[in-house]
């Protein structure tokens, strides 16, 4: 069987993908798709995936899979060790539901396409749109932060102590806040604990965008 | 057991859960909360869901959960029949990738707290801020059209010939789409073609927005 990660070093729904792949220890053939000179928009990738949006995961000669949520849902039934998802379905209810904060309520409101509305067709100069984009993050974890604060289900990890989707998908956005936007932390200590636990695992660490093969080797470019 | 479902009648992500719950033959005792006057800021919400965001399910006296996507497969998972995944591991990514693309990609982009930015930081006028509801719900549906048009596995319903959670979350965003945004749907023949299928099903039907005890007499409002 062969795999091939569609992805960019730079993009938080692929290091979702290859943080739950590295934890699950399956190698895939990685294929960086520049989103910052237009990839994406090539014919080539609009045959994987229409939407021209990655990661996209293809799997022989199947049809390609999409959405990182999608993704990691398949790599769990298909490799289900170590488990990312709690036995019990409310368990797994929870962790969905703070994946999902990152995934739905976070991540897409900056997504390059809506910077570049914001530039083309708002006419936001630079230092608005990191504003907004800071705002957004920023929202997205005080809300996992605010779930995360008191329920007796948080443990060393979002839920319990072991990782699960949601520390994948709330690293993912702490990533971006921290990296790209420069958000403020200080009103995360639940959030900045649980990361701080999932970047002490190697999968977590060596998925990181600035340590892909693809990635610059000065972080400002 | 009791389940209570907090909600609004114009909410997108509660018509999801309202409809696989009618699908389901779940009953729940439903409470609205008003977010057109803010309802979701009160203390009293926040206490069941501090992300200020419907819908959120509580049962018995549990931890009330959050996230549509995450009820939908809590859902499946503990009231399987209809099924509304299917059974093989390829058709549940495309399935959930799908959905993902609503309820990720299309809908919090024009979600109640990002229109107020717009107006209150950005200062868009209410043409500016339809404009751009109408451009990102009408992005998410032709990226589900582009992976619907030509695909073997789109049947009656996006995937096969029985309504899935794919299904559910098209239809959420068709009903933005065209209800509230006036979208074009020219370009949409596939998924106007499946929505024509979901709406022809009761429990999509009465589900709708419009047709809810907390949604307005006169649709203007």
């Amino acid at each position: 069987m062969t795999m091939k990660l569609y992805g960019f070093w730079r993009s938080l729904a692929t290091y979702r993908v290859r943080t739950a792949l590295a934890l699950k220890g399956v190698h895939t053939e990685d294929i960086s798709i520049n989103l910052l000179q237009g990839g994406q928009f090539s014919e080539e990738f609009k045959a994987v995936n229409p939407q021209s949006v990655v990661p996209a995961l293809v799997i022989d000669d199947g049809p390609p899979l999409f959405q990182s949520m999608a993704i990691l849902e398949y790599l769990e039934e298909t490799y289900p060790q170590p488990a990312l998802l709690p036995r019990d379905a409310r368990g797994r209810a929870r962790v969905r539901g703070l994946a999902q904060i990152a995934v739905a309520d976070g991540h897409p409101i900056i997504a390059p396409r809506v910077r570049s509305y914001l530039e083309t067709e708002l006419h936001l100069d630079e230092a608005a749109r990191n504003r907004w984009c800071a705002h957004w993050m920023g929202k997205a974890l005080e809300a996992i932060e605010g779930h995360l604060a008191n329920a007796p289900e948080t443990g060393r990890f979002c839920h319990g102590d072991t990782p699960t989707m949601a520390d994948i998908c709330m690293a993912s956005q702490v990533i971006g806040a921290t990296n790209y936007f420069k958000c403020d932390t200080a009103g995360l200590p639940t959030v900045m604990r649980v990361f701080r636990a999932c970047m002490a695992i190697d999968a977590f660490d060596r998925s990181q965008p600035l340590k892909q093969p693809d990635a610059p080797r000065n972080p400002a470019h």
